[in-house]
């Protein structure tokens, strides 16, 4: 090794010892006759020191002309400092230096290499590389690191086996776009990158794996957005012989394993909600629950009184925030035009303060009288101090608006700390959701989950009503992971794909292969995936998945780093069969 | 769960207790008012037992009118065996069956599902689901399973990080042929997938994560061959601040660990050998260790005694097979004739046994004397009782079919046992091969691998004999792992680049990157990458990696059980910017 120790780990039982460090140079100081050298790798920072008299003098210009973030090897005595650093671990000592060898020189970096830099986000995205080094960057990567064995210790010491499913596989219409490669070998023929490795996971617990785990890559070459990435991984899991009970304790395991070991967190129980709940009393199938604010309706309080708003608004229903009222006109002005904003596209809100002398003041006392508003601030269970916020219309759109009014609420009021971690099931989600663009039904979750035994006599009558044994993990706010219990018999999955508007000749074409499988003893199975990029994000407090990738994607799906994608020559397009045809 | 226990872990300590069991029907044998019930899952086997008289009449019914491979769930009692079944762990208990579920038929598998199969090739991947419910098969996966585990183990406590690298990366013409992904994003334009993580560990390495790895899914377009497949695993690793050595030891001990922990075997000291030597003693750079039949040069024994084949050859060399005297004429014939197959592709063979009585009988005794043959004896350091085998012609030929002559020979004598590991590293891999076709050097490992600091004057008056900081890892005569300490300065980098005959330009273009990145400060690096589906075929004794790969392709690079790759839809095409080009 081109070192004795790292840079992270002398300290003052070291004294007298010769050693040799090798890494990057931080900062350079020069004072005095004495040249300071900060030298810096994953492990840390120590510091040299070079005296004018003690140390040879050629070498001691030569560390008073080192460069930021050249690379060198120092050898040295390790001395007690006389003034020490207690902020860092090897602040009670540093090197006085016998030798200095320049490994590799360095230009000028085009930002600054410190936790704060002023390197813009494409200009660090070009030279990742150099992002990578500052600590902060880093560390994220090593959270990642951490989750990765621990998710693996968990599964392995719970009996699932890790399988890796094949990259190539095959494009099927449903779900997002695939990406697909060119087959060579085969001309005009394709393979398809996988979304999720789905059917191989099946088809392990129809060959008795009975639990299957994997941290995968799974690819959608869909339009992007901060959060997402066309390449991402998941943690993926199957088991057989199970029922949605038991999916549910596994990974509330192996979640609360992860907060213990990773961030040193009890994480409370997991709480449970019904999707129609969900979307009851926080108007989203993902609510944060680091606060309450839950959604009170309020048709039968508030229609009748000649406002005509409410009068002919589907859903009137608001939320209340506590000790809010003293929010200012100018400051409630804000949020009604922050909800009028297209992105939310509410046409106006309702308040009503309720005064710390117990009246309530509202912006539509004409309609309403003193009685009638106490009536509201009951419902609200408000207390004096508190700040109702109302909205009207349509009842799935208002319910979208308020729960984005209710999140912000949060926001403001400092309600959503993120060291805070509230962690929820939605259960019972719908099978099917209606699709207004193509007007037929789409599977909620995919083709392969199994509706309630109870509710399948719905399908023909009603299918936007039958409930699906499909689950998600939510933690403050954000979907963690998602899953169901499987069909695991042909009737059923060939009643799904009729329903999902496939004839029989497509569903056989494209899914044939799994739904003969199941004819051959296919088990009761379910599973989960949660998406890996995201719960690392949660796991370190950020609201971008691509801080926690080593290697991100820009929002055209380009890397700017390497340049890809790039064009590729014509004869390899000739090999693959394949020409370009490019509209203009 | 479906179940209270497994089929696999009930003992007599269990007895009396009320139980259910969940798995598929492997037997049912009916006799004299008797059913029994052999139920498998992946844990083990129970025998269910049902019982004329104390078995409820439906219930023996239905017991006894099963199939192979149902999938059923059993409750009863678990009671002691009146003849215990010592082949198998639970064959102390059986489990008086109380209530009997059906959880879902099964048709009559196509092949029997059991360690000794019907099934032919084919059948058994276009039902590959049922093939791996055979339990030589699933251990196969299950081996891996253990090895990721441990390999993860080790890496994390030498302080590595796993980092995911991109899976869509940009196309280079170096190396193998890339698979490519349109980008829809960005019309005519492609991603590649990686054939290796090469160039993001090395930026990695830039970045100063120090220690990196990655068990990571590569891929090339090649031709195929039994034991390659388009998509391929590595342990991909790579380390800042190191020689040569340290790569060798830390590995070193990854394999021992691997074999320890995996196999329970102790590996012995990991030997070392020049490339040199590995081609002038054993014709090959992955010499087999298990036997010894080192090659010995006869040039100046043989030549100029008139035999003219001899005289003509630019290399006489040859192997002594110890004890093999014995061999009749008859298998001598058959092994003259096996090297003479276009395969091997040699002209004859020259034998001499060394008799019992000590003289040497040849099928060149009209050339050579019994003085002469003794000194060939000699050469072989033969005793009484071996065989020399002789071959002779082109050097780089002769050398290679000598090769394939010696590991034949090591085959027929019972040399190469299985369970006996020969670790080997092989070092000082030349930097350059010429290549015929296109009449250029090509880089042998790859063009990020540093040559041997005193062999850099070579590269202009004698390219061939640089020799590079390149090794191998071999085990049994298989490439395990290769790598190498690479260039991490960009002067050298594009002298390499120039030495193989990119011009500046397309240099830059393609790994332009790379080079800047070896200006901002690059640390001395190295590392190595295994061919992880390899080396589970050599834990697991087997000669193909396809075993030990859950869903592996044929050799046209199809799945035949989900029929890919497959068309896409002309929308589809059109939305990728391509469209198809097929040549008659």
């Amino acid at each position: 090794m081109l070192r004795t120790h790292t840079c992270g780990e002398l300290r003052l039982d070291h004294v007298n010892q010769e050693v040799t460090l090798s890494g990057w140079v931080q900062r350079v100081r020069n004072k005095g006759g004495l040249v300071w050298v900060d030298l810096r790798d994953r492990y840390g920072i120590t510091q040299l020191i070079f005296e004018e008299g003690s140390t040879d003098k050629a070498l001691l210009e030569k560390a008073a002309e080192l460069g930021r973030e050249f690379v060198v090897q120092a050898t040295g005595t390790v001395i007690e400092r006389t003034s020490k650093n207690d902020k860092i671990p090897t602040g009670s000592i540093e090197i006085k230096a016998t030798d200095l060898q320049v490994l590799n020189a360095a230009k000028v970096p085009p930002f600054i290499i410190e936790d704060d830099t002023d390197g813009g986000e494409e200009l660090r995205m070009k030279y990742r590389y150099l992002d990578l080094r500052r600590n902060v960057v880093r560390e994220k990567l090593h959270l990642r690191h951490r989750m990765m064995q621990e998710t693996r210790k968990y599964m392995d010491a719970e009996h699932f086996m890790e399988v890796e499913t094949p990259v190539l596989i095959k494009s099927t219409p449903e779900g997002a776009r695939d990406f697909v490669v060119p087959s060579r070998v085969n001309p005009g023929e394709f393979y398809a990158l996988p979304q999720s490795p789905q059917t191989f996971k099946q088809l392990l617990m129809v060959s008795g794996f009975d639990r299957y785990f994997q941290i995968v890559k799974c690819f959608r070459d869909e339009d992007l957005r901060a959060d997402r990435q066309p390449e991402f991984t998941q943690i993926d899991c199957e088991m057989a012989f199970v029922e949605q009970e038991d999916i549910l304790s596994t990974f509330e395991g192996l979640t609360k394993h992860l907060f213990a070991n990773v961030k040193g967190v009890e994480l409370e129980e997991v709480k449970r909600m019904t999707y129609a709940d969900a979307m009851k009393y926080y108007g989203n199938d993902k609510p944060d629950l680091r606060f309450d604010m839950k959604f009170v309706e309020l048709n039968e309080l508030a229609q009748g009184k000649g406002f005509g708003i409410f009068d002919n608004a589907e859903l009137v229903v608001g939320i209340c925030a506590k000790g809010a009222a003293e929010y200012t006109r100018k400051q409630l002005d804000a949020i009604t035009d922050w909800v009028k904003r297209p992105q939310i596209g509410a046409k106006g809100m309702v308040y009503a303060k309720y005064n710390a002398d117990g009246t309530i003041k509202s912006t539509v006392d004409k309609f309403y009288s003193q009685e009638d508003l106490q009536a509201w601030a009951s419902a609200f269970e408000a207390e004096p101090g508190d700040l109702m916020l109302i909205l009207s219309g349509d009842a799935n759109k208002v319910r979208k608006q308020l729960s984005e009014l209710r999140l912000k609420m949060g926001e403001d009021l400092g309600l959503r700390d993120r060291n805070v971690f509230k962690p929820l099931w939605v259960v019972d989600f719908p099978l099917l959701e209606w699709d207004e663009e193509t007007e037929r039904y789409h599977a909620m979750h995919h083709p392969f989950t199994s509706p309630k035994k109870e509710d399948i006599p719905l399908l023909d009558s009603d299918p936007g009503a039958v409930r699906a044994n499909a689950y998600d993990l939510v933690i403050n706010g954000v979907e963690i992971g998602g899953g169901s219990i499987r069909i695991h018999d042909r009737a059923t999955q060939q009643l799904m794909f009729k329903h999902l508007g496939f004839t029989d000749e497509e569903a056989q074409k494209q899914f044939g292969f799994l739904m003969e499988a199941f004819e051959y003893g296919a088990p009761p199975h379910g599973g989960i995936a949660f998406g890996f990029d995201r719960l690392c994000a949660i796991f370190g407090g950020s609201d971008s998945i691509r801080d926690y990738i080593a290697f991100p994607k820009n929002n055209s799906g380009r890397d700017v780093m390497i340049d890809s994608p790039s064009s590729i020559a014509p004869e390899q397009l000739g090999e693959l069969s394949i020409q370009l045809n490019i509209k203009k």
